[in-house]
């Protein structure tokens, strides 16, 4: 992000920032995949109507029309509902694409999607007008076991490690258990609760408890709610403390009982990274048992990068409905960050590892042939365009990060390869050769300096 | 395409489908990756400045803006230069991004591109709104060796017969070559010849020659214009049948020397593909070199599946020009197409290769260590998430097409597996034991009945 974008809120990398980005997205699929997730994709627009179902979000959706129908409309694409608009995340058009599916997929449904997303809003503190998701969700029809929300979190534990960004917490709470706190102190607007909770850490403990007392609490529920908000653990033991401040309600016991399943759960995959934490509300979405945040140790400033839930109603076509459990991935988010701080890091900006040199113009179908037996044996090459002086051709290789460059035999002698970084230069065999493995392809690490997988300063 | 999606020109795969979609991305990536191509992304939107500028297309372009902004507005979209609209190609976005990015980028610049871009006409002929292309360019900054269009050729021809679709030609011919030719004749608008040689294989020889004529030209520069036009070689001999017509400009001796080069040159890599082809015109484009063209042989209807060529100018900053050659596939106009016909079938629609059986409640983190060692090994790996009958789990496999089935051994008994397929079962280590290769992942390919690499029926 050195570099200003022509249009604010519109992210585009440069070829060494685009090699991490793609090792981001490489390695989440990889981590899905390997959890029997299927990829799919949804189209970029969505029905007006269908994005607006739930009815809060107007504000920040594109629109879509053509060029040449936008003169003279009767009515603004927001009051037609067949209109279209670009999607704003790929919740929405994952439940339209499983109602309209239904009958061609298989249930419990794993999915993984990772695509761009677009929200009009002003670009403001970083924020972006097109970023790219990675989603992973498993669908049920009908029903979902609460097995596959202590599954989620493991999924989510073991893509962000093999991340390298360095120390993460997967904070997790449960719906279900503060819903029936809540109504165990004899609350009714659980929800205005779940709001001033979620206010915590931006506004702090005092003003959440005036605004809760605003809300027609007593300070005894307040300062329970409070108490209730405050407690970590990294194992079950959040569940004493709970029981501790004496409430008591059959949501609650549920809530704390599933809530121990997912912490106990992970802590055996991804031991002290996967924490109880009961001050996560997730505001106003519509989760309705185990809610999950993540923050990456030592940013907690960049907010939560992955974040989901549990829906009993991710979608319904009326006859049936499609319980789920997912989270999503903020890639651009994160790696707009990872650039900006230089915690992953790219060992070249070209895929190429060798670079044929030209001795004259009339080798170069030699050239060709040399470059066909590498990438056979799947080493990156190209072939120099013109014959220009060797030591133009080596600073051509060195400019663009190519670390071997090829020379042809003469007269019977053997190729040769020289590592441009050493100068060490050996006969090769294009059949044979391949360079060291840390060099076959551009790899994406922290940097040396920073330690073994630590996030960067 | 068998379901009818819920907006016409819109396509979206079942997992099984987009398997086949991934894999094609996934090859073309892979090949161009090893030519040393730098994958990129552009933003979905521009000006509707920067995508007016050829001013051609505006009838195709979707307009975006924010749906609260829209009523009232003054000036329709389409009359104000800073209005966004989704880019309808890769070709313009690139052109700004390496105008705005030319002190970081290192020329010759190689880049790919895989993204949607969006056209908003009226869908007709399976013609989509929305579809993925796949774009290879290689840039100069001020000039580009005439070099590259060979390794243009090569590159395609490669990527192509990856692809494994059949048997393909690459349809190579040469702006200066045509241009010098007619220009020899004494013909003066040669932009009106080209245009009408392009509707050669739409309308026939007969009405493109009646139109010839209606546009000035006399009986014998058309029956010379159609003569060069029929002139088709796999190799150089074309320039000795275009020497014959008896025409002379040094335009023209450019054009045959830079096709004989490209034809030839390409033969080595792709024997009998790659073929000159006169009459490939390439419209209204602003090509000033090569033009190329390819074609599924059996499948000429689908029209050119592959399409590029040189442009003197891609694009230019006042100061410096920056020439380029390039190829775009149509990914899912293709895809759309291998699909319908079963060209290419997925062997399965998860990435899953275990399942692991869950004999009781209480094994369900035994079970995911299993899960965990195999995963570990790179097989992709789901566990049961409720202990139901073997039966059931079995089928739950069989259902999903995951070809293995895991059972925990007890009492000290060794863990087997089981392949559904054939029911053979056996001891298996969840250290060491892997699938055949061929189970590993999903592969993509032609269907076995079809024979080897031949497109089906």
């Amino acid at each position: 992000m050195a570099r200003k974008p022509s249009l604010t809120g519109f992210p585009e990398w440069l070829p060494a920032e685009r090699v991490v980005e793609q090792h981001v997205l490489d390695t989440l699929r990889r981590v899905f995949e390997l959890h029997g997730f299927s990829g799919i994709e949804t189209r970029a627009v969505e029905t007006v109507g269908q994005l607006l179902r739930k009815g809060e979000i107007d504000k920040e959706v594109y629109g879509v029309s053509r060029l040449q129908e936008d003169a003279g409309k009767e009515a603004a694409p927001k009051d037609d509902p067949n209109a279209l608009a670009l999607h704003f995340d790929l919740t929405v058009p994952f439940a339209r694409y499983v109602v309209e599916n239904a009958g061609h997929l298989h249930f419990p449904f794993r999915r993984y999607q990772m695509q761009k997303v677009w929200r009009g809003e002003r670009p403001q503190d970083g924020r972006f007008r097109e970023f790219t998701q990675a989603d992973v969700d498993i669908v049920g029809d009908g029903s979902l076991p609460f097995r596959y929300d202590v599954e989620l979190a493991l999924v989510i534990a073991e893509a962000l490690t093999a991340l390298q960004l360095g120390d993460f917490r997967l904070r997790v709470n449960n719906r279900q258990l503060s819903e029936g706190f809540y109504r165990g102190l004899g609350i009714e607007d659980t929800a205005a609760v779940l709001r001033a909770i979620d206010k915590l850490e931006k506004i702090g403990e005092d003003k959440v408890a005036e605004e809760l007392v605003a809300s027609g609490l007593s300070e005894e529920q307040a300062r329970k709610a409070l108490a209730l908000a405050s407690i970590r653990s990294e194992d079950g033991s959040f569940v004493e403390r709970v029981r501790a401040l004496g409430v008591e309600h059959p949501l609650l016991d549920e809530g704390l009982e599933q809530l121990r399943e997912v912490v106990e759960g992970a802590a055996v995959a991804a031991p002290g990274r996967v924490i109880a934490d009961l001050s996560i509300a997730r505001g106003l979405d519509y989760y309705t048992g185990t809610v999950y945040e993540t923050v990456l140790v030592g940013h907690e400033k960049l907010g939560s990068i992955c974040s989901g839930g549990r829906y009993e109603s991710l979608a319904s076509n009326g006859k049936r409905t499609f319980p789920g459990v997912g989270l999503s991935i903020g890639v651009s988010r994160l790696v707009s960050r990872l650039l900006a701080e230089g915690t992953l890091v790219a060992s070249r900006e070209v895929p190429t590892a060798v670079l044929v040199a030209l001795p004259n113009e009339g080798e170069w179908h030699r050239a060709q042939a040399v470059a066909r037996a590498l990438r056979s044996r799947g080493v990156a090459t190209e072939v120099m365009a013109t014959a220009e002086k060797f030591g133009k051709q080596i600073k051509h290789a060195d400019r663009r990060g190519i670390p071997f460059v090829w020379f042809l035999g003469t007269d019977g002698a053997a190729d040769q390869v020289k590592d441009i970084r050493s100068g060490e230069q050996m006969d090769a065999d294009a059949a044979l050769w391949t360079p060291p493995a840390s060099d076959l392809t551009p790899t994406v690490a922290p940097p040396a300096e920073a330690g073994d997988g630590v996030v960067g300063h």
